[in-house]
Formats: structure tokens, C-alpha cells, sequence
């Protein structure tokens, strides 16, 4: 990281489907950008397609095909941030600034060939560069593009931020600024906790952490290309001119920081498979063969075993339930494992902050608060920095309160300096 | 063109914008390329953007910028194409049958860099042929390519017919077959003339007066290139199983067709540039100038001259004609003419038929028969194979329905076998 130069004057700047939903939003978007060269920054813009009309292409196209190929969607739906992107040029020209938009095959955003969910290989940022050079203001269509077989393919979700942090990275920008719908990443959601607040910093491990427990900002694979590359992300909203939140590797005053947030995610379903036969290897074999169907498990846990059996239990998204129940009876014949036992009335808590690594008893903080409340948890996972516990569907909401006020989250806290 | 191998198995087939306005048209197009797929045939299908989509793109970028930039024009409107050919590929695969869409740059599609209006300067057809001979049936996004330069470009008006001629050529395709919302090329406008007839044959060199008379069913660039190359089209209904109206270098029986149809314009505007003293290359001067201001003329009329001096008339779009009188006082000032007058108030009719080559007195049936009804000319120009008048708007139709009798285009003929 310390051996290439760092772009000061070279900003990345990220607008989601609702900051380009309409002409008027478009037009904003335009204003901060053009606020931005004003500064005397060089800006890469990266756009999402115009509010629902990734949905509406999918729409038509599932009317078609249900089950349509992988590569065409990948045709159909980049078509959607080509759109945005040459949209928010117009904008620009409007206001007499110079802007190029590009697809992103055009700048050569490199992918693999797993169509709708591609990794980019490269960036060849040989055409960007260039422009910049110009004086432009680059406009790149989020979410795409070209695979090593010179196929159009696309991210998967959370593709348009992927591109823009890949971008910053591979631009070494100074920053890269992630304009969406909220003014940033908050201690809960506000939507389901009035006392939620606004963080000023996060971690990029608390970040992952938040976002793979349900907080919907961000997608985890631009977080982990951000922190991998150290590369600073400021989460605003395009609607309000407020500082959002940073999120980096080491936030300032991380020390009075125990819990930075906790999380609610309601769209899981635990999946317990009894009597599994304790020899070793044998959980590595069973999440093997669930992945290998493109199953996405998210919290596991097994028990002691007791007379050389034990159960597994874990948990994934509601809507792969049905797949996960089917393909995990396949697995217990294999293995000579018991009956396969599903819930859907639950819901995820987790309680994230890196704090926790050098303060003990935050675990037993969040179940006695959760007991005295008689709530009862159903299952508990911990990482270095989170605990994840599950409770009954019903008591979902309540447990977030009660977490969200016992670590103190809405009260404010001293500010480090930005 | 004796030295190329023309592959009999391969067809082209292009698919309008109404075509492929809906699910159910595309669910129809699927039905009919895979029907010749099934009859063995190699098939690449080019399609025009779903019904009014582009209309409604180019609404959305007025309205963001009033005058876009046509490269950006470019990188919006080559959206719609992707889009349909993309689900039309989805069609297909329900139906059982391979097939893959391109973009215009993906199938090597190379044109010049005047965005909105490239022209092709060659196709790499590499990717199309190795794919065809996987047994896969080709769809590619009409009215696009890539530059020089590597930008996005479009076509411009019919650019969809001349993607699938100019592939038609390159891949040296037996024929090209346009499927449209008409059942082929009549003698007339049917909307205008009830006892309008199809045409079962129609030449290259009439198709062209038509195109440029009015008929708006193909677009003059595509057939020009079909002509060059001696490319047959198949103009036909994408809504029925009849047969259209082959486009070719010499139909059968062409003896017998003096006439092949009569056309009217309603869209032109006369403009006459008065007192123009009469100098070698005057005119040339003259049309020089409008031609640099992208002005097209249709007819040209110039009289003998009196005392040196001499009117030069022409048409042109109504649309222009503000930007043509303004141009031609210019010119006027210029070269020391007198004053400009222009006329809305005029339609054009023409009869076309490379049958005229031969008969003489077409001309004169023409002027008589108008005469006889009281319909004033107000202007005449030939070709070898045209005839067209102006007469006053209101008499357009008139004289339309007179030309197409006094013809007897409403009279089937003889037919020659396919």
C-alpha cells in the first residue's frame, strides 16, 4: 500500500438506483457532481440504474422465460446503469462541464465469465486516465462488465459499489464516496429503532459484520475490496449536503467504542440436522455439498456430541429454505445422519463493534438484558467483534430495543476529528 | 460478386420495432425463427428496440438536456436494442432451440464516428460465423456498432435494415428478409388508396424512387447496399405466413410492368430562389452551401434563363424549412440573387417503373390525365425510372388515386414464378 501515490485530487463518487430515480434526481446528482470539479477535483462517477428498472427488466424478462439464461440477463440488465450513466452526461453537458459516460466493458472492467455474479480480474483504467488528463468528468455504468470470453456479464448484488471501490482502487483515489437513499451507516435501523443514530465512524470489520447481519447499505464484497486496499468510504446521502459516515480501518477514539451497532434480520430460517455421526470432517463435508449447490449458509452451530452423535444446526435465507431442506435430507442418507428439522419463526440479533476485542463481557451483557426481558434465545453464534443470537420471529423487534439502549447507542458520543 | 460462395443455408432476418413491441410479438418472432431453423436453415436475426422504446428514451434525455450530445445520444439509444435481442434470446431458449444475442460492437459491427448517423465500414465476423457453426441461432441488437474510435455509435433512420443487409452481405447470406408491420411493398399507400396491391416483385432501382417518394417501408441506405451487392430482400409481415414483395435486381416479366407504383409525399416544402445570374457552377454553388448546412434537397428545377438570369426551385423537409430559407438569403446575398420564396402548400406525387426505361409517353399519360381533372403541376422532374409532380396539397390524394387507376395498379397482373 505505502509504495503507490495516493490521488489526492481524484475523488470516486457512487450514486444507488434511488439518487438517479428520475430526471429531477438526475439533475441533482449532476449539481454534486459539478460541486465537486469546481473544487478542483477529478471525479469518476459510477451510477446504478434509474430507481426499479433493474426490477422492471426482470420483470419482463421472467413474463418471457422463467427461468432465463444467466448470459442474457446479463445483456438485458447492464443495459440499465448504460442508460443512467449517458443520462447524467446530459446533465452535466447542461450545466457546461465536459462528461464521458462508459459502459463498463468500455473502461475495462475485467470480469471472470460467472455471469450475473462476476469477480473483476482487472481494471485496464488506460481510457479513464486519459480523459482525466482531459479534464473530464467520467461517468462509468455501475454493476458490469466484459468477461475474458468478451462477454457482457454483471456483479451480482451490490455490483455498483464493487465497481466504484475497484475503480478507486485501481485509480488510487483519495476516497471513494457512496451516495444512497440514507445519511449513512446508523447504530440500528431507524426504520425499526427510533433512537438510532447516525455514526460518524466504523470499521471496516464492523461494517462487514453490520452488512452481513442484515444492515442494508453496503454490499460485504465492496466493503472487503475497500479494507483490503485501505481505501476510505464515505456512506452520505444524495439528498442533503450532511457528512455521512467513514468507514475505514481505524476510526478515531475507537477505544470508548464497545458496541458500535446492532442488527435485525428477519429473513432467515434455521435448519437443524440431527444425529450427524461425530467423525471428523464430517461438518466440513455436509457445508461443502451445501455450498456446491449454491447454498449460502449464514450462522452454524454444533453442539457437544453426546454418545458419538451430534446435531448441526444453521441458518439461511428464507427463500432457499425449501432447497436447503431437500438437498440436506440428500446429505444425512449420505452420511447416515437423523431426521432434517426446520424453523422459520426466527430472527437474527447481532451486537457488532470492534471494541469487544479488549472488553470481556458483552456476551453475557446481551443474554441477561435479553433474559430479564424474557426473551429466550434459541441459538448463539459469536465472531472476535460480534455476537449473533436467535430469537423467536415475534420477539425480533423488541430485542433490538432493548440491545440498542442497553449498550447505550442513543446517546451521543464524543466525536474524533475527521 | 461471382466470386463469393453465396451460402445457401443462411438467412438474415430483421425484426422491427413492432415486431418485437411486447411479450407476445417477441413470443411470436421466436416462433418464426425457430420455424426456419427447423426447415435447417442457419439463421442471424436482427432487431429494432421494443415498439416506442427509443421515442421514449429520446423524450427522457430532452428532457435532462434539450440538446444532448449525440455521442451520448448514442450510448442511451443502442440500450433498446440490447434490450429486445436479449429477450428474444430468452424466447427462444423456452422454445428449446440455442441461441445467443450480441450488440452491434460485440458481432464487430466497425463504423465511422459521426454519431447518430455511422456508417458501416466493415464487419469481423468471426464471432458471428464460429458460433454459427455450434448450430446456434444468432441474434443481434439492429442500428448499432462501434467506432474507430470505440465508441457506441447508431445508424441513424433505418439503421436496423442496413445492420441486417451489411450482415447479410459480410456472411454472404442467400437472402435478407425484412419482417415489418405491412405485407410488402404495394403500388400505392393503401392507407391512401383502397385498391392499393402488393407487389409480388418489385426492382432495386424502383424500390429506391419509392423509399425516397414517400414509402416508408425501408429505408433508402439498406436497399442501396442490397443493389451494390445484389443482395435479394424479402420484405413480409412479421403478423402473417403470406408472401411479401421480393427486392431484386431484375423481377420476372418486367416487360409487362411499365409503372410499378405511385407514391405522395405531404412533407415537403418548396423554396425558389429567384434572379440568379446565370454563371457556370451557380447551382453547384448554391446546393454546395445548403449540403454543408445539412440541408438535404429532394427535386431541383431550373428554368431556361431570360436576360441572364434564371429561378432555381427545389423541396426540401418541411421541418427545415426555416433553417433552408434563412441559408439560402444568405446565399442569395451571396452571389447576388434576388429574392427567396417559399410554399407549404405542396405534395408530391410520383410514378415510378423501370418499365419507363422502355415505353416512352408515360410522362405525357401523366400530365394529361392531371390536366384532365384540373389538377395544376407545379413543378416536374424526372429520372430514367421516375416521374414526380407538384401539385397543391389539397390534390394530393386526388391525383394519387387518378395515377394509381390511369395504370391500372389496381389491376392484378400476371405473375412471375418465384
Amino acid at each position: 500500500m505505502g509504495l503507490k501515490k495516493v490521488n489526492k485530487s481524484l475523488v470516486v463518487q457512487k450514486y444507488g438506483g434511488s439518487s438517479v430515480a428520475d430526471q429531477e434526481a438526475i439533475e441533482k446528482v449532476a449539481e454534486k457532481v459539478i460541486s465537486s470539479a469546481r473544487s478542483g477535483q477529478k471525479v469518476v462517477v459510477v451510477v446504478s440504474a434509474m430507481g426499479k428498472s433493474t426490477d422492471e427488466l426482470i420483470k419482463l424478462a421472467k413474463e418471457i422465460n422463467p427461468e432465463p439464461s444467466e448470459r442474457e440477463m446479463d445483456m438485458l440488465v447492464s443495459t440499465g446503469e448504460q442508460v443512467s450513466s449517458s443520462l447524467l452526461a446530459m446533465a452535466i453537458h447542461k450545466r457546461g462541464f465536459d462528461a464521458l459516460s462508459f459502459t463498463g466493458p468500455q473502461v475495462g472492467i475485467i470480469t471472470d465469465t460467472y455471469h450475473t455474479q462476476a469477480k473483476i480480474l482487472k481494471i485496464e483504467t488506460d481510457r479513464i486516465k486519459k480523459q482525466l488528463e482531459k479534464g473530464k468528468i467520467i461517468i462509468v455504468a455501475g454493476f458490469q462488465g466484459v468477461s475474458t470470453a468478451l462477454e457482457i456479464t454483471t456483479l451480482g448484488r451490490g455490483g455498483s459499489d464493487l465497481s466504484a471501490v475497484a475503480l478507486a482502487v485501481s485509480l488510487n483515489a483519495q476516497l471513494c464516496e457512496i451516495y444512497t437513499d440514507v445519511e449513512g451507516i446508523y447504530t440500528t435501523d431507524p426504520r425499526k429503532v427510533k433512537s438510532a443514530r447516525k455514526l460518524p465512524f466504523i470499521a471496516f470489520d464492523e461494517m462487514l459484520e453490520l452488512a452481513s447481519s442484515g444492515a442494508q447499505v453496503m454490499h460485504t464484497r465492496a466493503i472487503e475490496v475497500a479494507k483490503k486496499f485501505n481505501l476510505k468510504l464515505h456512506v452520505r446521502s444524495s439528498f442533503s449536503k450532511k457528512e455521512g459516515t467513514i468507514i475505514m480501518e481505524k476510526p478515531p477514539l475507537i477505544e470508548e467504542v464497545i458496541v458500535r451497532g446492532v442488527t435485525l434480520a428477519e429473513d432467515e430460517a434455521k435448519v437443524t440436522l440431527c444425529d450427524v455421526p461425530d467423525r471428523p470432517g464430517i461438518a466440513a463435508f455436509v457445508f461443502d455439498q451445501l455450498a456446491q449447490s449454491g447454498i449460502n449458509i449464514d450462522m452454524i452451530v454444533q453442539n457437544v456430541s453426546r454418545r458419538k452423535m451430534t446435531d448441526i444446526s444453521f441458518t439461511v435465507d428464507e427463500n432457499k429454505l425449501k432447497k436447503t431442506i431437500s438437498k440436506t435430507k440428500e446429505i444425512s442418507e449420505n452420511i447416515g445422519a437423523g431426521r432434517v428439522i426446520s424453523n422459520k419463526n426466527i430472527a437474527k440479533i447481532s451486537v457488532v463493534g470492534i471494541g469487544m476485542r479488549s472488553h470481556s463481557g458483552v456476551a453475557a451483557r446481551c443474554f441477561s438484558v435479553l433474559a430479564k426481558n424474557k426473551i429466550n434465545i434459541d441459538m448463539i453464534s459469536t465472531s472476535e467483534i460480534s455476537i449473533s443470537c436467535l430469537v423467536k420471529k415475534e420477539s425480533g423487534k423488541k430485542a433490538l430495543r432493548i440491545l440498542h439502549k442497553e449498550f447505550k447507542l442513543d446517546k451521543k458520543k464524543k466525536r474524533g476529528k475527521r
